[in-house]
């Protein structure tokens, strides 16, 4: 069999069975996006790299190289946010062509560093390869975070709520936009979605409020898309859910450019990915406080998009004609196999 | 400018004046082979990262899929060991073309988590992406050290001692071999010298009994080559240096695949590049204390090779026949720009 055949995510269920049983100072290990590592000073550290491939992640006709170092510095810290923690230090590998121009590199390091610097994190060594065809970009980021204020993807129960951060799809429209010249929006609304794709912001300052509120059950950020995403926490917990795609927060700009595109931005919200929010799972009674610790942290506001059920109840879209459908089908992207299904 | 003019070496001397100063809890950062970061419990965190590149680093050809994983533990793993650390936790990233076979990941891994465990450490994390054309993998590996057990390249004074530990030159025979089929050497000494380039050893144990003994005043991993890296050693030291070739430790087997290629083996010790073997300066009142400590340890035994000078004698190199010329030329490796010069 070949990774073209299997997919990303079925070569981590192999090595996962393949690999020796991770240690005890290991509270989070191989399948997670951060592992995270029990230290003798009693805090979390936590670890995460994510690898980013020249014309499978980004295109250097559609981002300039300051934007892709800062994406790639939010593309981690985001899932620094989601544990409840705090980066610290970065190491960057570059994989880059000969012909490489030297101001490219300058400035995908400025981006990169402004982004880490902005949520106090350093950049601190990594190194630099040739290669003969495309740019490869890997960062790696340690973390913090006190031991109860750990976030994970497992503890959401059913009667939960389910929140999300922020505003979903933008991410979506600003690559469509990217892609169909032809489309008329406005520049406000065109300048929104395409930031939003580009240089998206983490959630540090939510994350840590959220940790540190002790209201949220689980919680982990929207990269692969709100219904992917949410099938890894419900995954995690042993629940399911239901999503009110009326509830979900929608930006102005996002439907603006989705008329344009003659589609209904609940897609793009359900499933267009890279969105880099919260989303999490809270008791009822929580709620208030919730919102509370958000505003005092000067962070987004989060908004309730649906609740957890019993597992057996799977997950389930509630669409805004009523009908009720199960999530299935275009819900996620596997690098190596394309949209794959729930 | 571009990548190919300017090379790896340039791009990191113009990042390290770019990029903004490395705050207290960085000891060492940007520039370093390991960034040593201060942590509460008093202890240093090491991380490193080291990324291959399929053509660049590796052929299939040459190497099989559990050799590769080995090897790019041990690559890094080097590096821990050159700080006097122990190694703790890794996180690989890869980039796998649709074609690869899921076996070939499989055993990729095994060798990677087979070379971590015999070193104590643990595979934690990581990520898989396609990529179009080449392999590419990238590890991390995070580690630990006492502070006062702590390696820096910095910290030779003149009339110091020079010394390596293992043999010099294994590697680069056992690549020239691969290369060309047509050598008749002994079994043994293909084994060897094949092994050697394939399936390196980190002196892990070496390391840290040499970080321990108190009488090793700066020491580096051989990566580069020999004289490449003593040029690192004396640069960030302040210093000069003398490297005796009749005192390279060189193995019988590396010098009889060098009699079949008609070569000096001396030039392969000097220049040959992958050895991951140590080199560092001590007092000579210190060298009965490191000897032992290596054989208490059940290391490998280290060889003096020369000597510490000031720095405005440079770098030389006494030849067996007595003369002594500077070292310039064919010293090292740059991946933009092939061989370099001192």
């Amino acid at each position: 069999m070949r990774m073209g055949e299997l997919g990303e995510f079925g070569m981590i269920e192999r090595l996962k069975r393949l690999l020796p049983a991770q240690p005890v100072d290991v509270v989070l290990g191989i399948g997670d996006d951060v592992a995270v590592l029990r230290t003798p000073g009693g805090d979390c550290l936590l670890a995460t790299c994510d690898i980013q491939v020249e014309n499978i992640h980004f295109r250097t006709a559609e981002i300039t190289a300051h934007q892709l170092g800062r994406r790639l510095a939010a593309v981690n810290l985001s899932d620094i946010a989601a544990m409840g923690g705090s980066p610290l230090w970065a190491l960057a590998s570059l994989a880059l062509p000969q012909a490489t121009p030297v101001a490219f590199v300058e400035d995908l390091f400025r981006g990169l560093t402004e982004e880490l610097g902005a949520a106090q994190a350093v950049l601190v060594g990594g190194n630099l390869s040739r290669i003969e065809a495309v740019l490869v970009i890997d960062l790696f980021v340690i973390g913090r975070v006190a031991e109860k204020a750990l976030m994970r993807r497992s503890g959401a129960r059913p009667g939960d709520l389910l929140l999300v951060t922020g505003t979903l799809g933008d991410s979506r429209a600003g690559l469509e936009l990217l892609q169909h010249h032809a489309w008329r929006v406005s520049a406000a609304a065109r300048q929104r979605v395409v930031n939003a794709h580009q240089t998206p912001a983490a959630r540090l300052r939510e994350g840590r409020a959220l940790g540190e509120s002790g209201g949220v059950r689980a919680m982990l950020d929207v990269s692969d898309g709100l219904l992917a995403d949410c099938a890894h926490l419900c995954e995690a917990s042993g629940v399911g859910a239901e999503i009110v795609v009326e509830r979900l927060p929608v930006s102005p700009a996002c439907r603006e450019v989705a008329a344009a595109a003659g589609v209904d931005p609940g897609d793009w919200a359900l499933a267009g990915g890279e969105d880099y929010e919260l989303l999490f799972a809270s008791a009822p009674e929580s709620e208030a406080a919730i919102h509370r610790a958000l505003q005092r942290a000067g962070g987004v506001p989060a908004r309730v998009i649906g609740r957890v059920l019993p597992r057996e109840e799977r997950i389930r879209v509630r669409w805004p004609d009523g009908t009720v459908r199960p999530a299935a089908g275009h819900v996620g992207w596997d690098h190596f196999r394309g949209e794959r299904e729930a």
